[in-house]
């Protein structure tokens, strides 16, 4: 039995997700029917995280066991041959066994775009999120930079878990923008359901002026207290940029 | 009556391209469509040129004719309202009764984009035409200059007319290259149908070794014979960037 890891690019768009669901499409799924075309065998590939319905990822993940002699590298091709091309495998090799996408992942980097103009542009509008309503960047980039650090996450996820399962360490958290275009990015140890788009929901709200530094410190410092919960921003500004082990 | 114009940018992908067709979406029908519905009026909208299916625009130029006395401006809120996100009206003025959007334009850019490299990206290959094949750059800068200035295009259409009316002039012709994206950019009085994606058949066949400069020179100086026949590029690749009065 040999380990195979694979590093995966996919438009989210027309997918339910990473996670192999019983009604609808979803990446793991459609890499899994092509594995299972090319060695027979009924695999199942583990990825590094679930990404949601519409988030996109450039440098996903997974890890698979197969009986297969092929060369490790040759799954790149084969698998290309049949996935859709919202899905490409840009890598393909060879792990050992001790090795494991999840449990191994040191830290991921995710990307939020923003378009912040009057009237959205019609490219790129499954790859960005659309706010009209003008931004404050100043406050905004103040506010990426109040995650850097380990704190307790309770307050940034839409699932209820034991406190104590909440604290996560982010590295890098900032704000770029080029014209109108608004770009979060965070690097951390791992990330809770929904986490990175409940924080820039909080961001945007701060560059709206609805919501202050203040209640970003009070969520931080206060994971088990509501005060300002923020609206989870849409899915598909999100892209999960790449994985580090 | 009063005739009002139109800056547009859509996606092509969903359409049968601008014109509108009896069973299949089209840009101008989703845009009477709408018209309709903000004023009664039955209206024919009037497009710089037809795009071919699966062919973007970044600002294609149309007009129409309407009793209604809503603001020019207004109708880019009104109009946006209503359309698909796929399709986005940019601005929306007054014109004269002189102007017309197609026999009053004076030049069109458009933009053809290559992904050349072994594996396609995933996000964005509704937007460029992916050659896994490594292609020579030098030779396709050289052939994209062949074009500029007046000459008869017979050869780069699919569609026969008769020899007078093949006769265009290209302001700009030129390639780029940034990384693994080759971007050619054309400028020109007007363009036959197909022509555009003709000439970039024919520069990637050029970058492939296929074809020569010469079998350019021969296609422009001997409009009346066939000797080298490129294949018409994917229309995908394909962005109609600007239209000049």
């Amino acid at each position: 039995m040999r380990r195979i890891c694979l590093q995966i690019e996919y438009d989210g768009t027309d997918f339910a997700g990473w996670q192999r669901q019983s009604n609808s499409p979803s990446i793991q799924e459609e890499i899994e029917k092509n594995l299972y075309k090319i060695t027979g065998e009924i695999i199942t590939v583990h990825g590094s995280g679930r990404t949601d319905s519409g988030v996109h990822a450039l440098a996903q993940i997974a890890h698979f066991d197969t009986e297969s002699r092929m060369p490790a590298e040759k799954f790149t091709i084969a698998l290309n041959c049949g996935l859709p091309g919202s899905i490409r495998i840009h890598k393909s090799y060879e792990v050992s066994e001790g090795f494991h996408s999840r449990f191994s992942a040191k830290r991921k980097y995710y990307r939020y775009t923003i378009e912040n103009c009057s009237i959205a542009t019609a490219v790129n509008r499954l790859y960005q999120y659309h706010v009209h309503v003008p931004l404050q960047i100043e406050p905004m980039q103040q506010a990426a930079e109040m995650f850097r650090g380990t704190h307790n996450f309770a307050s940034f996820t839409t699932i209820k878990c034991p406190l104590e399962r909440t604290i996560r360490t982010i590295y890098q958290s900032y704000i770029e923008k080029h014209d109108q275009q608004i770009t979060f990015h965070i690097e951390g140890s791992g990330f809770l359901y929904n986490m990175v788009r409940i924080m820039i929901g909080l961001i945007i709200d701060v560059g709206k002026n609805r919501a202050t530094l203040d209640d970003i410190r009070f969520a931080l410092e206060n994971p088990d207290k509501k005060r300002y919960v923020a609206a989870t921003a849409p899915a598909h500004g999100l892209t999960l940029m790449e994985v580090f082990y």
